[in-house]
């Protein structure tokens, strides 16, 4: 089997090395010629046999689009396109409808493992149709983690299933890790109580409750960096954790952990809060209560 | 009538102003002699007429304890002791317990309307008996704003129920302070939409559901630094929000709200969030996220 | 000055009785051709000296968008249509776009002050050009409170901007509102130290710094039902608190308290929580604690 | 080595088994005498070996304070006590001074794992004195999990730190549970999109960033229930999520997220929240919205 595979940074040369052991030809393009097997995107074409099935894995948004839009160009009727980026769930629907009308397949696949999927595989979850998941099982095969199928691969449902189950997904890892993190805080706080934080963490690896890859990944990072010298409390968030939470607004679904969550890093990366300014010049106003003044 | 009144500070210095214009004698005690009516507490006790009304309003914690403490010493039988303070309310039970034995009566005052509280009369909540209640109504009437004596004075119950509901009340203090920080914060975002932050909460000050006191508190400081400029989004927090969460948990009662409030006080003292140190190492050692090192 | 007003419902009744009282006239139009003054919008047009000014006042979205549609057929250029309703601040630019080619202007207003907008006045918060603003100034006038233009009404920026305000109003609504009753729920929950709630709640209302409207319409309620036994805890939400949060997502800025507010009218309203139900079944995994099982 | 064992409930019955298959001598004791070893503490005492290590699971609070106090008088000068009971840190330090003056030692345990820990082996975080944890080191090799010894043991500090660091771990384990929750029900919600709910928390298992054991068993009841048909969304919660919660409190430890998880188990055992009961009321009286009237 062959597959062309869009997109050869962090994420796609991991896949792409992958795939490659698993025995499937990888023609991958790259705007960034030095990695990259062929020109262009005719060229990726051209290099495959058909009907073709190519994966995306570039940045979500407009760079997702105008690639997939490329693609509905040079590729041909009976095609399969997979946008294994982390694209919002109803951007799939605009993809296919753009595709449908050509006669290109399409099929979205959330993946989950960052850096580490290399190794220990990528969880998949994706959307479309069973005939389009049957044709692309071996590159899903490929690229899941070792072990049962249905341990780290799902077939969510029709198109857009599989990036929404991802944003949820994602949605999830952040109340996950902002309830470590809080934990991390306090235990950090007391450390006239707790004399080995790290080593704490350390030892809640085996037969907790609270053990996870998160939390073995907390380790490492305490590890290296016992008191988080090195790194400032500022957290980008990518959009998974806002859509995850439009989404609960849109269904009437409480969602107080994860928006804690996202609230947490929209904080983090103030340099002043406007809130909490407004509440610093409140209480000046009703009790004399001094204000802190900038200079 | 004649009291006496312990604490000259912002708070007790406009009180006993308020208390001479509605004509009740005032012997005044303070550490700093400058303002102070006696030289200390046994004069103070020996310049009233028995049996004495005293009225403590001095910070809350040790220095109201050792002022009780110092009370019992030098009062008699029959007198009545007034903690007007931020006490938390199981202090009341102790300091009650304390007085008992004596024959020294003892209630307690919640006391809210901060600065303005001298022109505008202090809302009050008071705990203790029926008697003492009775006793001491010249002094609350002189106190409590004007209008109907149950708009501005409430008895709430025995002993430490005053405090009990001054402490819920600065709760929801928090709580709407929040709310309009949000608000604010928002339209302050959406400047190109909202062309005019002030005069928006300006006009919410009439007819609409939000209007309150706070809210023209807000329109002050906003008209005064529309910007914030001058002020450093920094909130301390008094004890009576903690408290309120600590009763809402003891008594399994949710208070998201509230306790938003309280934690992103919290966060604006911080200088770094270790919670969020930890957040960002984690997406760094699972997806190679960049971190901000700091220097 | 005569005025043309759609939608004769609960708001739009009291509105033309207070534009009535003001000396402008009104032709007001309502499905319900009982309080109806003419038999459609044709008829309302008609009715009408040029240039026209047609305050809509129906339920937002769907209805709203057929009424402007409608309009848009039998106005002419140079009339005015102010969107008086709840509408989505989106929804003016495609209103206002909808129009523009036809020459007819376009504003939109926030209107707060419920059923006591008769009495009280309603807070007005609009979004238009200067000109448009005073055109329409007299009915502003008319429908404002008593005191200061500034204090009641703002000119908030260009279309669009007069419902954003009022969106962030009402998301600063449900903030408030959760604030006070997490506070009455813990007042309630301590029967044993608060003896009068009601009474407690009463006594806010003058001094003190929670002091507002709302807690007036608490006390109202309260007086009315003193524990709440008639009423269930179930309650709805408009869409502007849940407008609000999306847009709080869309500007990064941390909204805690509000969206708690939104929670938990969501959780209100639910038989079961499914998260809830997760949660107990985690517990009942990994530690045998019983679950309470549905019949 | 030989130690006994107070408590032969569900843990303790599987400690038991446990330290046996490790070949540790077990006197157990319990008060139902069809499991218990002995008839009494006296008789344990009597039953064990000079210097005695005596582990205590027993529920938290009385009845682990009634145990150790009858402890201080069977047991002797140099005997090893372990609260391995799910105890109040602060707890520890009174069970310390206590039985110090007796020259008995008292080490606390944090012990993690539930039911699973017979099989898994305990998470054990521990506090005390090198010495004492040294001495008891085969009780601790024998109770944790296979593997290497940090990453299922931790000393955490003096006395009292092993049951801060269990308060901590439960805090955390809320706050994962509830991300998982509502993960579970926005993607409960959206059955439309999402096909097979339960396939996809089945595919996290492997290669996903929120893989961990909590997902296992969710797993697990997702596949026994999967709609969770037999279970009330009903959770109790036992005290350490609570004090978790305290202590943040005391020590300005923002906690937004652990929080949402414990009001949420609050909410789930009421059935009317008085909160929303106090906001219908409210939206009654301002807008006439419509509450939803008890019969």
């Amino acid at each position: 089997m062959e597959i062309g595979l869009i997109g050869l940074g962090k994420m796609g040369n991991n896949m792409r090395a992958r795939l490659k052991k698993a025995g499937i030809g990888v023609v991958g393009y790259d705007t960034n010629p030095a990695v990259s097997d062929v020109a262009d995107l005719a060229a990726l074409a051209a290099a495959l046999p058909a009907p073709r099935i190519v994966w995306v894995m570039v940045p979500a948004g407009k760079i997702t689009d105008s690639v997939i839009t490329e693609l509905s160009n040079v590729l041909d009727e009976g095609d399969l396109i997979i946008d294994g980026g982390n694209s919002k769930w109803t951007e799939d629907f605009k993809h296919s409808e753009l595709l449908s009308p050509k006669g290109i397949q399409f099929m979205d696949a959330g993946v989950s493992g960052g850096v580490w999927g290399l190794e220990n595989g990528y969880g998949l979850m994706v959307g479309g149709t069973a005939e389009m998941v049957e044709r692309a099982m071996p590159v899903f095969d490929a690229l899941r983690p070792e072990g049962p199928r249905d341990e780290g691969f799902v077939h969510v449902g029709e198109v857009g299933a599989g990036h929404y189950a991802k944003m949820v997904h994602n949605g999830i890892e952040y109340g996950m890790m902002q309830a470590y993190a809080e934990g991390y805080e306090l235990l950090d706080a007391k450390k006239d109580i707790i004399k080995d934080v790290t080593g704490t963490f350390k030892a809640w690896q085996r037969g907790t409750v609270v053990r996870s890859w998160l939390l073995e990944l907390l380790v490492r990072a305490l590890e290296a960096d016992p008191e988080f010298d090195q790194i400032e409390g500022y957290v980008e968030d990518s959009g998974e954790g806002r859509w995850t939470l439009e989404e609960a607004i849109e269904n009437a679904v409480p969602m107080p952990a994860i928006s804690a969550a996202i609230f947490a890093r929209f904080v983090s990366r103030q340099d002043d809060s406007p809130s909490m300014k407004a509440v610093a010049a409140l209480r000046n106003q009703f009790g004399g209560h001094a204000v802190k003044e900038l200079d």
